[in-house]
Order: C-alpha cells, then structure tokens, then sequence
C-alpha cells in the first residue's frame, strides 16, 4: 500500500491525487444525526461496512451506539473480527464448503456473529459446521423484497424459521428483509410506498414468527433511501444503513422528506481531488481521475470546489476525466486541483487503499480502507 | 494482501470466488501472436501496462522481444521501475511539482523512462527538474488525434518539438498519438477509416521534423484495435496494444480482419470464476460477482463456462450479479462456479490484488496485481 505518509498537517490542496478525502467533523455529524433519528424512534443502526469499507469508521459507528455491524462478504467479516469489531451480520448466503469453515473461524472470535439463510439445504450445512466445531450459529430468515437476488418469499419464511429452529447447532435471530431496489427511487412519497409495502410484508413474517413461538428479536431492513420511511414499521428493530456516513451523487440527486428534489439531512462527507493535466481545448480541461479513479456508476460526480462554478465532470475514458468549462467558469490552469463528490460512493471507495482525513482542510489522519478488494 | 496460498497444484474450480483467473498458455499465446505480426511489419511493441497491472506480466512481455512499456501514471512506472524493469514511457503528462520530483527518481533507475509532453510551460518544469539532478529526461510530443483528451493539436506539434529540442536537459525522442476513441468501433473497415486518417496526420508531423532535423526515432500509437490497421503507416515505430494480453467481451464483440462481427485472433486469457449463492427463483440464479468485482464497463460479461449453455450475466448490484437461466440450460445449484469473460478488462483487473495462472485447469501460480490502485 503506498500513500503519502508525510502528509499530516498539510494542506488538503497539496494532496497527490486523485485521492479519496473524507471530513471528519462531516462523518461525525452525518454518524450522530443518523444515530439521533434512529434512537428518537426507538430503534437501532446495524450499519453496513460495504459502503466504507473501513474499520475505523465501523468503530465509530460502534462507539456512537449501533448493535452490531453489517458486511456482505465473508471476507470483510474476517477483516472486522481481526480488528476486535463484535457483532458482524453477514448480509449474504454463504455456501460453499470452503467459506463456511472461515465463517466458523470467525464465530469463534466473535460469538454472535451471524449469517442469513435463503434455503434449507445451506441450513443444514451450516448446522452441520457449526455442531462440528461446537458452536452456535445465529442465523437469519432472509426475505425477498420482491427483487429475487436474494431470499426467500415472503410466503416461505415461516417454514424456513421452523426449519432453522430445529436444527440444534443454528440459533434462530429472526428476519432480514433489504429493499435495495427501491433506495433510489427519486420521489420521497413514491419511494415510502414502495417500501412500505415490502416492509409490511416482512413485517407480516415477524408476525407468523411469534405466533407460531419462534425466537424472533431482529427484523433487520432499511437503507440510506429509507431511513426515515422504515422507522414507521413497529417490527422493524435496526437499520442497515450505510452511504448516510460518506454520501455521493447518486444520494444527493434524490428527493427527501425536507426536499423533493434534494437528499439534504446527510451533507456529502466523502470527496475526491482531481488535478488538470491538459489544458489545449477551450471548452474544457482533463483531469487525472477516470474510471479507475471515480467507479461509473450512479449518475455523474459533480464538482463541489471551486463551488458554484458552473464546472461539469464528463466521463473521459478508464486513466482521466474532463471538466467542462464555461465563459464565467475560473480559469482552470495545469496543476489546478478540483475536488469532486463522487457519483457512487461504495465503488469508487474499494478503488483506493486510503482515506485522507481533513478538518478546516488539514489533513489531520490516514485510515486505510482495510477491507479494500474483499469482495470473497 | 489476502490471497488462498495453499491451491497451487489444485483445480482451478475449486478457487475461493470472486476470483481472477489467467489462462496460462492462452496469454502466452496472444504475446507470441502479436509480437510475430509486429514483428512481420518491421515495427516494435510497447505494450501497455495499464491493462494487466502486472509486472509479472510486463517481463514477460519484454522477455519476447518488446521495446518498451507503456504505463498511464507516475505510480505504475514506479511499480515497474521498482521491479528493475527499463524502458518505461508514461503516456500522460505528469504536471504537479510532487509527481515530477517522483518522474526524477524513476529516471535514475531507468535512464531510458520517457514521458510525454503536450504543454510548452511544462516542457519548461520538466527541463528545470531534470537539470536540477543532472539528468536528461526523455519526451516525446503528445499529439492529439481529435479527441481532446491530452495531446497537442497536429498544427502545433512542430512548434512544441522545436520548444523541446532548445532545451538542454529533454532529450526529444519523437511523437506519441493514441487514438483511443477508434479502438473499439465496431466496423472493421470504419475502425480502418478513421484510424487511419488520424494516423497518417500524425505521420506528417513526423515528416516535419524531420525536414527540420528534429531528432523522431520514435512514433508510437496504436491499440489492440488497430494494430493491423496501423502497421500500415511506414512512420509508425511502435504499437501501444495492451487488452490483446487478457482479452474482454467489450474487444471480442468487434469486427476484425478475419471476421465482420467477432475479434477472433486473441481469445480471452483473463476470466472471473463466480459462485452461484442464492436459487430461489425460476429463471436466473444469483452469483457472488457484482460491481466491485466485474467493472461495470463496455458491456456486459459473458459466460463463457459452461460453453453453450445460453445462460447471461447480468448487472444485479454492488456485491451480486445474476444469472438468467432458460429451459435449456443445465441446473444450476448452489455453489455451483461459473467461468466468465469480463467487459472490460482494463478496470475489472484493478479491483484485484492476485491473478490465478492455470494450465490444463490446475492452478500453476499467483501473480499479483502489483499496479493495482496505482491511479496516481
């Protein structure tokens, strides 16, 4: 990993680019005010660590009040229990062989780590692991909310959970159910009713959980998108947010409860510096972050400094982008650094090995983004 | 770097996925068959390193009779420079005062390292750095061949040469013009066209340095797209291809010489092996290979194991893909392992820190991706 190490109390501006720069007062307000919503409602946060991918801000998060912290992957799990992090929810079926033994390595450094289900035949192996090496497994029923990547059918929980229940070595938690599909939706009323729908339904399953006597203490759901919108639902016990912490474009771009057109609670925390290496058009400069820099995807980064420029991102290719300029736009001279809020934020950040941390625009820290490329 | 170190000697299906997998003998193959075409036509390959961010690679690519190597950034040729190789040309302009003083140690270590220059205040920069170490820095003029993305326009090359040529410490070595826009148009005799008419402008410019003995041993160009097309410019010295190494669904998909509607003389080394993890609907399944394992770029990947299946990946998320499924094809579990070829091949590389080299299905090797990251 190779970075500037020099770089602690210098100048933002001075940074070798492109670079990932998160603010750190913006993290820590964007960690209270999610955290502040949550518990007004009586809920919890289980944040999900694929956005940043970094355990420093996992532990944030944890100090700031959450119950436990979400991953996707198996890998990112053993990389958050080598840190010491509790309570890891791996938000995906794991199911071959050779996964299932890393996952019993990492419940035996974090015991109530737990892992979702969406079929019967993984149940049964998963027992089969845990009674191997003397553990409890607690799982969760995984519902789908309607988009098929992954779960089981609402109608099928409940057979699922008894299932689970009685497989000795599995300790039944209760339900998952992640909309994915509808965190972006652009209207903040047409994105409550989409949800809402999903959630009352999973919701339902909760309800055919305690009548029927199965252990059912987590309905764990919600995103970013649907912070707010999620919290109506009485079963709902935590939220799996993660982008509120570094936000992006794709974010910034949707309607919210305060702005129909504008996802404002949540200011952008995350952005990226761009230097001009070609300055021999009229209409516009290239720059030195592309694809590889910037993920494409999520709509366009848009330019957050020099502010109010009227200055666009264009995609220009895998190695540079280029700022479109106008007749009232600064002069953008060779050199000249830009600092851009990216388009999609969990993407662009498994691109970089480091976060530079800034207050007042000194870097005041480098955390590395240690579960980079973890994507097993 | 985590990495399963224990597979060598084992099948390649029995990998940890997401994984990159690199064919071996298929990639040795695709070196020989460009350098033997190149070779015909009396030109030199320098490859580019941008694409398999491998030094690994890199040498071998040498050690069959390359001339150079290509990188796009400071950060790749110091990987290279780092690992003893020589001859590194960086094929962007490295403009700030940090990454020229960077530019300045890799040039101790490689006397022969060029860079290209499109801007007669950094040809300045550069010159007063390379005096400042006693060195002599090699440029080449950057031309641009209409797309505006770096490079100067064909009308000033002359001028920018002679600026160059007057400046003690830069030693001029000729002209790059990389026509990346054309490589991948679909037409074979519209890619042939419209390469050719950048090309042949840049080919004049090189004829006027000469009538104003300006030293231009070097011009080089070219992709994997063009490289027949353009060994069809007598000026032309050396080729920049890289994708020819790995090979993606985005190159694959365009006409060649040998085929209107398929590129067929470099077949895929590089594929993705993905695990199928959730099966709970009827017409696709879910596999473990989502964004931030497969670039979302220039299509879509395709499976390419099992062959002839009619089975089609699809987008499906950051962490998951999915895989549509039709009457015909075979049953799919869970845990099954599909082989893919990527879209793009460039991007999706640099999500990975380790290439699995197998022969005959039997993993032989890992290389890592030593460049990977390296955007600075």
């Amino acid at each position: 990993m190779r970075h500037q190490q020099n770089v602690i109390g210098t100048s933002k501006w001075e940074l070798d680019t492109p670079c990932l720069v998160i603010a750190g007062d913006i993290l820590k307000k964007n960690i209270q005010t999610m955290q502040a919503h949550v518990t007004a409602c009586a809920k919890q946060i289980r944040p999900h660590a694929k956005t940043h991918k970094c355990s420093h801000i996992a532990q944030m998060q944890m100090e700031a009040g959450c119950t436990g912290i979400c991953v996707a992957k198996v890998a990112e799990a053993e990389g958050l229990v080598e840190k010491g992090l509790q309570g890891v929810l791996i938000t995906s079926p794991v199911v071959t062989d050779y996964k299932i033994e890393r996952l019993m390595k990492c419940l035996s450094r974090d015991r109530e780590l737990m892992v979702v289900v969406d079929n019967a035949g993984n149940a049964g192996k998963l027992n089969a692991a845990a009674e191997k090496h003397g553990l409890k497994l607690n799982v969760l029923v995984d519902l789908d909310p309607g988009m098929g990547r992954t779960g089981v059918p609402f109608s099928e929980g409940l057979a699922l959970g008894k299932l689970i229940d009685n497989l000795p070595s599995l300790r039944l938690g209760g339900v998952q159910c992640y909309a994915g599909h509808v965190q972006h939706i652009s209207s903040f009323a047409e994105r409550s009713r989409a949800s809402l729908d999903w959630m009352k339904q999973a919701a339902e399953v909760v309800g055919q959980f305690r009548a029927s006597d199965l252990p059912c203490k987590i309905f764990t759901g919600a995103g970013t998108g649907t912070f707010e919108i999620d919290c109506r639902i009485p079963e709902l016990t935590d939220l799996q947010v993660g982008s509120y912490t570094m936000m992006d474009a794709e974010y910034i771009n949707i309607g919210s409860s305060q702005d129909p057109s504008r996802f404002t609670q949540f200011p952008p925390a995350l952005t990226l510096l761009t230097t001009v290496i070609s300055v021999n058009r009229p209409n516009f400069v290239t720059v030195d972050a592309g694809l590889k820099a910037l993920y494409h995807h999520g709509g366009t980064p848009y330019v957050l400094n020099p502010s109010g420029s009227g200055l666009q991102y264009e995609w220009f290719g895998d190695e540079q982008g280029r700022i479109i300029t106008s007749n009232s736009s600064p002069k953008l001279s060779l050199g000249k650094v830009l600092e851009l809020v990216v388009s999609h934020c969990d993407p662009t950040v498994n691109l970089f090995d480091v976060l530079y941390v800034v207050r007042n625009e000194i870097v005041t820290d480098i955390w590395p983004i240690d579960l980079r490329g973890k994507c097993q």
